[in-house]
């Protein structure tokens, strides 16, 4: 392994042991969000080849279930996703893994940039359930309470940004002002109830995506959107966004290297760890191997 | 106008005089499901002839914003929807309608099975929004808690019929018990909270169609929701459906005059809106016309 | 085994040794329509159990690549297909399969049944390709050349057939006096260049699904098609289908035994496709073992 | 009327006095990629206002047939498509169009743009009708046999170019080189059947978009698109394109200016034409009104 990336669901377990019914019940390697080297195949495995750089996809589905067959292979039961408990997670100095959920990185993508495919991956898995295209007006909930992350969203590539107003009619003015009409398709990013409802409620939405986890039951506007024909949808993961996410960041359409805002050796991972419980990173990088920073 | 059936609304509007925002400030005729004969038509209708017998689509949409052009009318703020304050209804000798919204009955369809199209449409709008399609496993709800209404169900083609019990968990197990599978599809049709929540939660449903119309803001299990990607999508009328459900209705592959089991002249229409009113009727029909029973 | 089906190109290798590059260099055993019942079981099979009848879906594909995780198996380059060299077929006594592609037989369908979900999955397909779902109308071509397979098609369900005239505009004309309406439609089972044109041309149909296989280049009205936006759309084989096939038989909703003309047991497998040659037969089942006509 | 660009059609109408069967009887004016500024408005207009700069679709359809009201309204046979016989064009001082057909132009936008809109919806289209969405591989055709024309799609946004090799398979070699995958959709503006059939047979594209049109047959390998269930869907004009459309140009996604090479005042109209049939320059724009420049 070289990069690997520390999520909010790594430090959730470290400090409390459990997800839901993911309970940690042994000692557990952390992490999902890496890239490697590839230092030894299988004997089947064509695409690949010894000393190829490869961002690596963290579960590997059954093959087997309905999910699997149908491509929804994210809503595999028997799914082995990295650091969910029992699974041992990534950061470590060697791992085995499925060769199609390895792909190489382009020369020019780095390590760190090749873990990135995996929290870019949830993106574009929405952007997929959205069918978000040419012309769809797109309204994203999430870094809306914070001045400095609406400024960072807007230098990263949104077209406007604003603080949302505690009442959600100011706020839906405010979008029709600033964009001269309202969105069809919202991606909710908070999980907050009031936010959910004020999406449905005040804005012109055909389709609200679900990827903010919030209360496990939220009073929804359910006869307004039920009239209005406003489908909600949620988002578990994602399915097949690797090669687009990958291809996004080769490209440069998408730069992730500014969210990368602190780096530590797998020596000091506890700071590492510390450190994305702070609050005050954007992204923290473990570098498992000597080439990390390639 | 010939037959006209009456609708929970219609009854609504004449005991409570409002749904919701909609207010009957005005004496206002009701009625909405309808089909006459054509006596009239205007310069330019090509489609239609006098004499001709016509099911009557209610809503006639303004064609010109968004949801017009795109295909969803039945979303159109401007629609023109018969018995729908201000808007005049269709239990009335005559009546005049858009022609693009009259469709031509075969012989062999009688003005109460026209009128019938309505209520029908609904049935294939959700059914259209929900995809079903060949091998789709589709669990309705909405006549579970009364035996006698299951039977009919059973009579009228359902494959399978049970009450539902009050432990959601047992309800999962009597459908896989019945049906070897469980259903990807749920139609929801009581409203009720209780039975939203339990149909996302214990079943294995990729799609919920909401067609019942309950409290106005329902506990919905949106994290369970989100992470199994149990699209919530509702349904709203009817758009584009008239044609499909007047085929079913020709071809005999539902039958509807079972469903029929009252019927008053246009004078005794004080009587029909209290039978319809008492809750013994399926469905009551007015005859507006002398050849209302053709 | 229990009972195999024979089909066209079964007979096809048996007679010419190749379809397209598909050459047999080696003796190779035919049959890939098939039922047969459990005898053992690999270690982690648990929908299954010793004695099972079941049907056998015949292509196994990877799993690995990007048409296997994106729901579309039936497109994978490596997928193992019985009867398609060099994989043997199922006309044995034994075969041994994955346990993922065999499905349960509820006891009142039969193993000819079974086995002919295999022709009736493609047909699910066909008609999943096309979005068939209520209300639509089909046009499809394929017994239209010969009247005693039009009164066949009659008998099992098509609302109505005719014989299909040399000029296509007299046949859209007798469309349209018959139904009332131009299809939306198409499934195209001939293969034929003129009637692939001819559907195109004069129906109205927004998309023709491609089943039947002709010659392999075929002058196509392209820009007919284009201006009125017909898509065209092929079909392969089947993917995810057999649970729907299976349904559909076990429900009664599609009778496939009047399909079944003529069985063999198979000491007899030479007169089998003999009359399966001949083109005297509809479906011809071959008998692999003792209980077949369960 | 401001700025009105001519198309292709135009020349041809202007030369040939026909396209297929809409054939010039009574002079008509041409033009119909059109902006201008509002002088007068209908009594129920709401949207806009008097002095409004807005650009204009150019096909008002009849609203009131199938495809109008599911959202096909390219597809209505009565639409009224300026310069297009007997309806006149736009390249005049005044003209009347619907209003609901008419977009507001933002300050910062052109006459100029605004009218580009035109062409540019075919191609919001065309990716609307492909789903082009993040992640998508598009192998676009039409600019591959000219470098001059290449380089100029390169400095527009294309991500690599290359001109078009005689044999097909080189063709896939080069595409393979550059982009490290094949293309999953196809967008061919060639209409040259060597160049269709060149798609489908040599490239993984799972869907062929037609835009360019060529002969009204052509051999197409239908063999091997319905195996590899390649979907052919054709393109015709735009349906609810325009705000898109806008809003690329208003947004900066897509820079149409630099493609307008030649210029020319009402007066000089048949000197406009002669330059747009020249084939030197990519698009010439005449100016009906002294603000065109605005």
């Amino acid at each position: 392994m070289q990069a690997v990336g520390i999520c909010g669901s790594d430090v959730h377990y470290w400090k409390r042991g459990c997800i839901g019914d993911f309970v940690v019940r042994a000692p557990m390697i952390l992490g999902h969000e890496s890239a490697g080297k590839v230092v030894k195949l299988g004997p089947n495995v064509k695409h690949l080849k010894e000393g190829d750089r490869v961002t690596i996809e963290p579960g590997v589905p059954c093959r087997r279930c309905d999910f699997c067959k149908s491509g929804r292979y994210n809503l595999c039961a028997d799914v082995q996703f990295l650091a969910t408990p029992p699974v041992h997670g990534s950061i470590s100095k060697y791992h085995t893994h499925a060769a199609d959920f390895c792909f190489k990185l382009p020369d020019h993508v780095s390590y760190e940039e090749g873990a990135f495919c995996e929290p870019l991956g949830v993106g574009v898995h929405a952007c997929r359930r959205a069918g978000v295209t040419v012309g769809s007006k797109v309204f994203i909930t999430g870094a809306d309470i914070s001045q400095s992350r609406l400024d960072f969203a807007k230098s990263m590539g949104a077209d406007s940004v604003f603080l949302a107003d505690n009442d959600p009619q100011k706020t839906a003015k405010i979008i029709e002002q600033k964009f001269g009409c309202m969105p069809n398709i919202s991606i909710e990013c908070t999980g907050a109830e009031s936010c959910i409802q004020s999406v449905i409620y005040h804005l012109e939405v055909l389709l609200c995506i679900l990827v903010g986890l919030g209360k496990p039951l939220a009073q929804l506007p359910v006869v307004n959107a039920a009239v209005r024909e406003v489908d909600i949808r949620g988002v578990f993961r994602y399915v097949n966004c690797y090669p687009a996410a990958l291809s996004l960041i080769a490209s440069g359409r998408i730069q992730v290297k500014p969210l990368i805002t602190h780096r530590f050796d797998l020596q000091e991972a506890v700071k590492a760890f510390e450190m994305a419980e702070s609050g005050e990173a954007i992204k923290v990088m473990i570098h498992c191997g000597r080439d990390a920073k390639d």
